[in-house]
């Protein structure tokens, strides 16, 4: 039986998962592959732990070169995440005709062309099912599935941290601190949780999907994003009253030659499935013109999940290689025609949240603004008395331009009767 | 650029979109595959109505064999569905080293051993995303995605139909009937529903998901299949009081050396996903030792949907063609450990429902036998007042032996005190 030899850089949560994974199901993969995969070598910075795992410590190093450069290794898993040294060691690797399964989003996602271009210059394969949505199966959905597909969206709950988060807020009406804090203690969330609160995992994640779906490349600084650190439990319990819940969501559309791609707290109506999608799953909506939607739902981290997605990789690329079939490679082709749409152009409907005093004329002179700014109004809610906090006065839109309703929100905090910040929340109908 | 040249056998509904959208995104599909797929020929033997397409009437036949026989296609489509002559054209086809990419579950889920049988010696590919879920993807993220797991369970709606008539019956309180005729009226169901009604086509279609999750051939016919037709309002709005939906799920699970598997409408907690799952829809969930918990939701059916795992199929094989890759055959081979549990020996939660006569030691009467069957009770509910027709006895009950639960129904069914027919209702909570 042929043996498929594999290194691993990156000994860290996933690392470990896929160290076990691989012993766990020797044997099962072993048969469905009809050929064997030894972990030859494991690399990691701080390898003297080796993580209490049944492994001979003789395959432990910390240099990753000793890895890249062994001439028996025919797949390298990178997990180490980051750009440096991340970068160096994939185009070391690539240039040594090593095949690469890689979980490193942010990698991707800035550097993805470079990586792409080195790989088919070397014809090796690069798995990166491990980057989105752990291991829910979107990324050769997107490639070979629905292949046949004009894709007109891609969008959902990308980063189960933010989802873990959102989703404690509005079921047990705690603030983001406490919520985040609770992340922390059950190890969701990392000690300094930027790229999780502020959405930038999320945007590294969208434009990974929406590279696939749309076959251009995606220059991840153009991704609109936004974070959740604003959400407070005011808006999440008027959202319920509306009827709708808020995800942090990561949205691809292609409409004509434009690509409208974001990454914002949304609103989205709660008998859409992905509302009730909560604690740290991830679920993602593809919409094509012959599959119509599909929705697929599972756990988007972790390190179980993860190792699932990315021994899958390993396996397509040992069956490649156990019958001399030739690298597979992602057509992502920059299409010259297709344009990102910056957020001022975007349509959507909007809830807009002011706090106001409470005397009369207000709504009056608030709507006249939204009216005024072509903006308008679906329904719209005032409670409460309270002269010195000032009143909540709640709008939902219909679709409007967000230039106009920047716009609005610009003169309207200027307003002597409107008190503190005024607060945005975007809606997706899915359209 | 090369042109892969394919056939289509059958032109029906699911034909018809096949060419519509291979049509429709020829240009995206040329780009994505770097090659063009040229439709040589399609026959159908009520070919003369050409169905309205806008296609060259030249390449239409009622001939099955000239496509069979061209020694220009490399592919040949298969959608005239059924048993034969789908086999024997698909065998002679096989011969000729035409791969395959078929929709049929029926034949797969009956003769899939000799079809790939013979596909393996003649090294040609065999593409079945289609027959399961429609475009949902399945069949390819059990293949690759999810090839490192260990599979623990499958489970899910595979039939639109069925679900379309439980959902109309659950929302808007009407008879199976009345439902069924709306389906038909729709084009949701045929003439003669028996296929989805009587829960076979979604035995054919777990018989095929659970083959390859668990590497295995599943005789169809030890599939226990029972169909909806008994389900009445009653029923369903029990359920509903209860906490639950019922669903005609398709269930396949693996314990110990046995697999489970079996087809039946099912009480689902209506807090899982599942249950929220409406009208044609399709939803399907996969639970592995790494990945946990996978769910895809999408249209499983329908012209469209159906094409585009059609197409997908299509564009993989011919990427294959193009590259010189070898087929890519997949590992169902039959574990010899491994046996089908029959239905007595299962274990699951039941839902009973009697019609008895309303006098006092009723419930103790039931109940008691129960419980010498070993069946322990969750929660009853006893409803109503009506001496000639009896009223409703409603348990839900623990785990239990599906033999003791049939023994038990016999034993009361046997009572004076019970009038009519007895009802059981699997409950399904994902164990």
């Amino acid at each position: 039986m042929k043996t498929i030899k594999i290194g691993l850089i990156g000994l860290g949560v996933i690392g470990a998962g896929v160290v076990k994974v691989l012993q766990e199901n020797s044997e099962l993969i072993e048969m469905r592959l009809g050929a064997s995969i030894l972990l030859k070598r494991i690399a990691d910075l701080r390898i003297e732990k080796g993580r209490g795992l049944p492994i001979d410590k003789s395959i432990l190093t910390t240099k990753a070169e000793e890895i890249i450069n062994d001439k028996e290794i025919d797949i390298i898993i990178e997990l180490i995440g980051g750009y440096e040294p991340a970068l160096t060691f994939l185009l070391q690797a690539i240039n040594n005709k090593k095949h690469i399964v890689t979980a490193n989003k942010a990698l991707l996602a800035k550097h993805g062309q470079t990586i792409f271009n080195a790989a088919s210059k070397q014809k090796v394969n690069i798995g990166f099912e491990a980057s989105v949505g752990g291991g829910i199966p979107i990324i050769r959905s997107l490639k070979d599935n629905l292949a046949a597909n004009r894709f007109e969206s891609v969008y959902g709950i990308v980063n189960g941290t933010g989802n873990y988060i959102l989703s404690k807020m509005t079921n047990e009406a705690i603030t983001l601190q406490a919520a985040l804090k609770e992340a922390q203690n059950k190890g969701y969330a990392e000690a300094d949780p930027t790229f999780d609160i502020e959405g930038i995992d999320s945007a590294h994640k969208i434009a990974i999907l929406a590279s696939l779906a749309f076959g251009c490349h995606i220059p991840i600084e153009k991704v609109f994003t936004e974070g959740i650190s604003h959400i407070t439990p005011t808006d999440i319990n008027f959202a319920k009253e509306f009827g709708y819940r808020i995800k942090l969501l990561a949205i691809a559309k292609k409409k004509n030659h434009g690509i409208d791609i974001r990454v914002h707290p949304t609103m989205i109506r709660e008998d859409n499935p992905i509302s009730n999608v909560n604690g740290v799953l991830n679920a993602i909506k593809i919409r094509g013109n012959a599959v119509g939607e599909t929705l697929l739902i599972g756990e988007g981290a972790g390190a179980f999940p993860t190792a699932s997605a990315v021994l899958g990789d390993v396996m397509e690329i040992a069956r490649r290689l156990i019958s001399g079939d030739k690298p597979h490679f992602v057509g992502i082709k920059s299409h010259p025609k297709i344009k990102l749409k910056p957020i001022d152009e975007i349509d959507s409907e909007y809830y807009l949240r002011f706090s106001v005093v409470d005397k009369p004329g207000v709504l009056s002179k608030l709507s006249g603004i939204l009216g005024k700014n072509r903006i308008s109004i679906e329904s719209v809610i005032q409670k409460g008395r309270n002269q010195r906090l000032g009143v909540p006065l709640v709008f939902m839109t219909h679709k409007a331009i967000e230039k106009d309703i920047q716009n609005a929100i610009k003169e309207i905090s200027k307003l002597d009767i409107v008190i503190g910040k005024s607060i945005l929340i975007r809606v997706e109908n899915g359209n």
